[in-house]
């Protein structure tokens, strides 16, 4: 975590400060660690996706346990902090946030993972159509600027940069419409099965970027103290 | 949280570890409450789905801000048990623990939102036509026995009940899976929109059992100190 500071800290043990600190860089490495794992999971997930490639989707699966292994030290280097410094106000809001922002990146990873798995189900058809194409690259850009944006932040927080999450965030939900407005037009040629799909992938990039957002949350919070809304 | 204890704990002054025991307690039954409130969303979300209620479907939309508030409770009164009891071992364990099963319970509210806010979409059209009304009947009856389940859990522990969560898991999958089946057969006569708001729904249901399994291994965690594989 980078050295947030909100106001006056417990007054403390020199070498417990450099000890604490010592703790937060590496849950902070961690992190930024699992950021960069989950975009290139997302960016290979898209390539597997849109270009029925086999390889990519199994790489995907294959090393989602990666993410949740990162995720499982996050949460051990967390409960060791707090056990070994009892850290109180704004060091325990930090930490506890770190919980909740590894969680959202193992779920970030999951949500790739799924993408890949259905490009591998379908192969080697592609599970989606040339017409829905340009919406899926559209959704899987802004996530990737999304994911990217958060790895950028975990490592040099701003809470500036944090806020413009939203608003890529408000693309992907227009994507989305957008998707299912060609998926229900009267000249949609294809069957149930293309619309689920379809639908399902939309939910699976919408919801990646839902997590991105709570990340970014999670940061102003740190940085200013004051929660941002709940996203669901 | 129950009274569990997994090993000797820490040498503590009495009153301390009295008001450690009423913090868990408190803990304890903010989620038992969030536990009994997600799993009344869903019934009402799912009579709201199947009898195109519009009334279910609002009040629900309306109540799950309760369900983020007790979540909310939940971390406030979890740092600030950390923040004054410096918990350590087993019950660092326990309040970091309730951070998760909280988070679980708070998602399992916004799928029960999710689930009115299709039938709400749809009303006064039912937005599950008849073929798949005894499929999601199916999967709304397994939920509430699942959830049911968590807020017994969470006020009695009890390891072989916690493990029961993953094969009633097992059969809300398998539903999921009869009804894409349904929905895929050459035979179907409904379009896409009918389709797509089939299997988002039957994803909500998915999810919404996937976060109880969640619960359940927590608390398997709690009781025996094992952690229990990802569910993702």
């Amino acid at each position: 975590m980078p050295p947030l500071r909100d106001g006056p800290t417990e007054p403390r043990d020199e070498d417990m400060r450099e000890e604490f600190q010592a703790d937060l860089n590496e849950v902070s490495r961690l992190m930024v660690t699992m950021a960069e794992a989950v975009r290139e999971a997302m960016r290979k997930a898209t390539k597997a996706l849109l270009t029925a490639d086999l390889k990519a989707a199994e790489a995907v699966i294959e090393r989602d346990h990666e993410v949740d292994e990162l995720n499982s030290q996050v949460e051990a280097k967390v409960a060791d902090t707090i056990a070994r410094q009892a850290p109180v106000a704004s060091d325990l809001r930090m930490v506890i946030t770190a919980l909740h922002i590894s969680a959202d990146l193992e779920r970030m990873g999951d949500l790739a993972e799924h993408v890949a798995k259905t490009a591998k189900r379908r192969h080697p058809s592609p599970a989606v159509p040339a017409e829905l194409r340009p919406v899926f690259q559209g959704m899987a850009e802004v996530a990737d600027q999304m994911a990217e944006s958060i790895a950028n932040l975990l490592a040099k927080p701003d809470a500036e940069l944090a806020a413009k999450l939203e608003h890529q965030d408000d693309e992907i939900d227009e994507l989305e419409r957008k998707l299912f407005k060609i998926m229900l037009d009267d000249d949609w040629p294809y069957g149930a099965e293309t619309a689920i799909d379809g639908a399902l992938l939309g939910r699976f990039y919408e919801r990646y970027a839902d997590h991105a957002v709570n990340v970014g949350e999670q940061l102003v919070y740190l940085i200013t103290g004051e929660p941002v809304g709940d996203q669901s």
